[in-house]
């Protein structure tokens, strides 16, 4: 199929439609892994303010598993502290009731932190950008060409799907037409919309464009100029549709969003506030009386966003029901209602950012796939309140879900029924998120109880607990993904998910002995601790080691190593991990590194300081004959100089005396756990969906099929003993000549 | 003398001769400080690898505090672990003798760690770029024009110093022509130069340039092309020469080097080692029995630097004395030797990045200063070994003690006298390294002792003392400034600096009371310890909020403000501080913002969650009529949600029940420590050498002149109570219309 790809751009293997958060994280992936993608939005530029912000800890644990995660740490305001504030009972005055901190303690390394779009979608187009051209994504790798560029003001305009070719894995089933709009087409009046796609169309745009917007911004321009009009025909074999909440693409499955629109209407203002209230730069959730509530979310550059409940703006809809007034509200209005709801405190402001209202809406997708081969994610399937801030997490979320699936598909790392855990698990996020999203704004939207007699009141003692029980939710570290054929644990994969089958073939189901760290659950991201690296003694956060390089991981705890029995048991796992056999080489294509596919760390539990990385068997020290061993698979739990002890295994809940192993999915959720060597579960666990290439080598002969007969990896042999250095000083332009061990030479330099 | 600024970059408040890490330092000082400057460099290019690489602790602070800190930490390659090899006095075999933390724990936020001058230049041009925009250091604020850009290809050819107007604040003294270079003339071959300029032209460039180097690179080629040949005249009020251990600014000056060369030879390399000593990536001190020493340093991105010695390469000088004889040494020598010392262990490499060798001489400048007009800094007045890691920290921080200093100068807020403590500050610590350098190298150059009677021999203890004390040193954290007029303590400010006096009028000399804060050293950088935010409960590390931005401080550690005593002495002080007649007003210019030339900072110790911002005065959270109160001054000492207490008072040593002041440096050095209200002193220690901005008002009128007479900062009169909003929703375009306190009135948006 290769010489279909030639004509640039028609035939793609992944084509994305809209370039906001979701879209951003999957052509993420795409660069990451580097397959071949374009990626599209009808929107003339990127968002430069307003719009979703919150940012969960979980959020920013992907961000930091894509290396920038640190720019969105450094830049956002971080929110430490939720207040909440009512009427005192007796004297009816608004005061601070009670304080709960913003992120639950010890859950993550991060904590929730508020940055507006804009710089989220920066960060990620200066990420693609970086990653494509180093990964050769749509052309030579280290070129330009390489380079995935979001095409905006281009918009799709049919669609076709060849449904008998839908499980033929070379195969294009999908052709768009695309049209190149014009700059007057692609740049519409800044319209202020928000989750549910019910926003008002007015808001302020202000070009308040960063340093590092500018220069794009000029680009775009130029280059909408010069396709304008134009049409094309692109064949993809994937398609992701990130198209928002009014979504063309959830138009053309016939897909619907299904639930309902309540009563309540707020409005949105991001202000500088001026103001004599004392927890202005806290996260505030303030219930008056008797003129509705206000949250107030701190942000960056000095700013905060006022979601407040607009009371008097509900009008009748002449049949019985409410209509939401769009006429009557303006920032006027909103900040009134503000005022009102904030008495005795006083707020103004001179700087209005942005601006909106809307109408609570809470509606999911009834469908998220067509054939595994169009995928719905983000708004176009789920829409809900923005006011806990969860929008643009749960949206990136299911791109991150989704891209590595594709990409290991597209490579032909993996079998296409994989791509059904996508729906599997992320719609019943969706789902989850529904529920929560609607128990958690009836709370906003009520008025607080009188008293305890006072039934249709919301009591501040339930208000408090469902905002701690609220924050687990909100921090995404909850997700736990069902049984599946990629998530090894017991039960109903239906019941755990959305409904959707993934269980696989029974006969090759394995099971996770969760025993065995007690810490650790399968189906949830991997936590976070400490650990050392063994070579060099630096401590790195465990997710640290954990980079979204679309790898799966096998991570070894291998126990207390200096004991006979168990450095017996990681010398046997070693052989058969090592061996021309193992799960690591019939994973990997044969031209690539073994451990390519399935990464290999570890981490014991012996004191540091009487160990070395040559205690370990070499297949947890890569060779490379350039480089000499990779020193950076191996680590230690113990005390560090600096940063104390991360007390890993006690944290994991892990004997040191037995140790485990972990299979870690691409996007660090936990597959299994078993055994530290029980490789014939791991075998079996990747056989469930993997594909052997060494069967894929024979079936199509590559260019480079006779390395199918290399050494597992170079340098097993020789083992460290027989390292051999020659020196022959004078002789030559070579600096060290080969010795007697050729596998290992040392050439030229 | 507006008007002789005119003409573009003719006439310019510094000039600095060239563009290493001095330089750049210098350079990021004035963008920061909006001082209008050109800085020169008569290479073609920046440097791409290779060359000075160990980044103190110190150092990382001061990235810190221009907002890269980051850049370098996640770039660079720590260093957590100091190996010592030594012959077993049994065997004779090479054996792990002893292990010691590379940086001394708890003394810095950050430690030591490793990155190569290209990236550190690569920071500071990036900075440089972002800070002149913004504050306009050569045209107007936010434009490009404003930008100072290194000139490359750049040759000064005369020097002509006007002393009679040396003291004339407004006066131009000096000439400099400089000469455009052609791109040949600028890209002379790659040299293997060494801190002490006695390295042998060789060593091998390779252009690993990294994706933001590339585009400078060509850019700049192309701005030297235009140039090329032209000559012009530049007249400076002020000049660093920063143009490395071949000064020809030194030259012009007619400043010797003082000091001497010692017998030792070492070579340099830095490679992908292929090896199996278990400590290659610790940095190691390797002493062999009788074939010299290794020292290893592990860097970024794989490389390792090797610091050899090499026995053979000293050849008689005819005369009696050694000669370094430069044609036998080659990397193939040197890797030899190497592997001679390293034995039993196996030592090669395919990757060679860069090599050099070197003799070690130890030399400091005789002068520093000419007329407190034109300085030295860098290489060009201190040179020594380059292993401690020293050389590019000392000579960047040569120039963060400088800068400051000549802008607060240029600007009109300090008095000239001040710059007389660059050379008593910075040459005592040139001198103070040369002796550490001097030790430290003769102890590496030795061979180990046979047993306790060998007393030619270096005793492995006395070896690990001496590497101990020398990482105090080495850290940048001991630097421990003399008394002087801007730092208030006892004892001779000539004994305690290089012999310079600069104690300046004894009748204005301040005393500090050092046992207020028990943990704090006057002379000393203010150590870090985290404390919260009072407004939002963020957690910060102290030296966080001490960025460099040229401002002084005035931290006043309130104490326990919920004590009624303690809240009346910060009322009192209060009052002085925002009083008409204070500090912070006279020191100001009239149009500025009354702390933006000193900061007024608090950290107080009463519980967070029982106190506001509102509980202090107002001259402590700044009022701006469009954003309202600042969050950002005002912290306590308390327990944080996710990141533990920093016990800053117990750290610190300050008494809760008392509390004191501190005035800190722009360069974050502690200048005083005093009780908490004694405003008398702090007035005094300011009198000393800042000008007051009222005279000079008075003297030169100027454009803002009338705006001496508005209040010390509007908002005082009004008070948090007398914060009026009145809404009139309906009515015109104003969201919120301006109330009866006109004062703060809030217009249309």
């Amino acid at each position: 199929m290769g010489s279909m790809d030639a004509d640039a751009g028609s035939h793609v293997d992944v084509l994305i439609i809209g370039a906001g958060p979701a879209g951003l994280m999957m052509a993420n992936w795409m660069s990451r892994c580097g397959v071949k993608t374009r990626i599209v939005d009808k929107r003339g530029t990127k968002i430069f303010n307003g719009q979703a912000d919150g940012l969960q800890c979980r959020t920013l644990e992907i961000f930091d598993s894509f290396s920038f995660g640190h720019r969105a740490w450094l830049e956002s305001n971080h929110m430490l502290e939720i207040c909440l504030w009512n009427p005192d009972p007796k004297t009816g005055v608004l005061i601070r009731g009670d304080r709960i901190p913003d992120t639950i303690p010890n859950i993550s390394r991060f904590q929730q932190v508020v940055l507006h779009q804009g710089r989220i979608e920066r960060f990620f187009l200066d990420a693609i950008r970086e990653n494509s051209i180093k990964t050769g994504c749509n052309g030579k790798v280290g070129s330009r060409d390489a380079e995935i560029k979001v095409e905006h003001g281009v918009l799709p305009t049919s669609f076709e799907f060849d449904e008998s070719v839908a499980e033929d894995e070379d195969a294009y089933p999908i052709t768009i037409q695309l049209r190149h709009l014009t700059e007057e087409e692609a740049t519409p009046p800044q319209k202020a919309t928000m989750a549910n796609g019910q926003g008002i169309q007015d808001g302020i745009f202000r070009s308040n464009l960063s340093s590092d917007d500018t220069e794009d911004s000029i680009n775009l321009s130029n280059s909408i100029a010069e396709k304008a009009g134009r049409t094309e025909a692109v064949k993809a074999k994937y398609m992701l549709g990130a198209d928002g909440a009014r979504s063309w693409v959830r138009q053309q499955l016939g897909f619907q969003l299904e639930g309902e629109s309540t009563d309540y209407i707020w409005g949105v203002l991001d202000i500088i506030p001026i103001t004599d209230f004392p927890d202005i730069r806290m996260r505030c959730a303030i219930h008056s009386e008797s003129s509705g509530s206000v949250m107030v979310i701190p942000r960056e550059n000095k700013l905060v966003r006022l979601y407040i409940q607009l009371t008097t703006t509900n009008v009748d809809d002449g049949s019985g029901g409410k209509k939401f007034d769009r006429s009557t509200i303006t920032p006027e209005t909103i900040i009134a209602s503000a005022q009102r709801i904030m008495q005795p405190y006083k707020i103004e402001y001179r700087y209005l950012d942005w601006w909106t209202a809307y109408q609570i809406g809470q509606r999911v997708g009834n469908s998220f796939s067509l054939k595994e081969r169009v995928f719905l994610g983000g708004d176009n399937c789920h829409t809900h309140s923005p006011k806990a801030g969860q929008g643009m997490n749960v949206s990136m979320q299911d791109a991150y879900n989704l891209g590595w699936k594709v990409a290991s598909v597209v490579k032909g790392h993996a079998k296409r029924p994989i791509l059904k855990t996508y729906q599997s698990e992320r719609r019943r996020i969706a789902q989850d998120l529904i529920e929560f999203d609607h128990r958690f704004s009836r709370l906003f939207s009520g008025r607080p109880a009188k008293d305890v007699m006072d039934e249709e009141g919301i009591s501040m003692d339930v208000f408090k607990d469902a905002f701690e029980k609220g924050n687990m939710f909100a921090s995404g570290i909850a997700v736990d993904y069902g049984a599946s054929i990629i998530v090894a644990k017991g039960g109903s994969g239906k019941d755990q998910g959305d409904g959707t089958d993934v269980l696989g073939d029974e006969q090759l189901r394995v099971e996770s002995s969760e025993g065995l760290a007690t810490g650790l659950e399968v189906g949830k991201r991997m936590p976070s601790f400490k650990v050392l690296n063994q070579a060099d003694a630096r401590p790195w956060h465990f997710q640290e080691l954990l980079k979204s390089t679309g790898s799966w991981r096998v991570v070894v705890f291998a126990g207390n190593i200096r004991d006979p029995a168990q450095k017996k048991r990681l010398d046997t796992l070693g052989d058969k991990l090592g061996s021309e056999g193992s799960f690591l080489r019939w994973c990997t294509p044969t031209e690539a590194r073994y451990d390519s596919v399935i990464e290999l760390l570890s981490c014991h539990s012996a004191p540091r300081q009487e160990t070395t990385i040559f205690d370990f068997p070499e297949v947890f020290r890569p060779w490379d004959e350039r480089e000499g061993w990779d020193y950076g698979k191996i680590h230690v739990d113990d005390e560090s100089y600096h940063e104390g002890h991360g007390q890993a295994y006690k944290n994991y809940g892990i004997d040191p005396t037995r140790g485990c192993s972990v299979i870690l999915r691409p996007d660090q959720y936990i597959s299994w756990i078993g055994e530290m060597d029980d490789y014939e579960s791991m075998n079996s666990f990747f056989q469930g969906f993997m594909l052997d290439q060494r069967a894929r080598a024979n079936a199509k002969p590559a260019v480079a099929n006779g390395a199918s007969k290399k050494e597992l990896f170079a340098g097993t042999q020789a083992g460290t003993n027989g390292l051999r250095v020659d020196v022959h000083g004078g002789d030559s332009g070579e600096a060290v000549s080969a010795g007697d061990d050729a596998a290992r030479g040392v050439g030229a330099m």
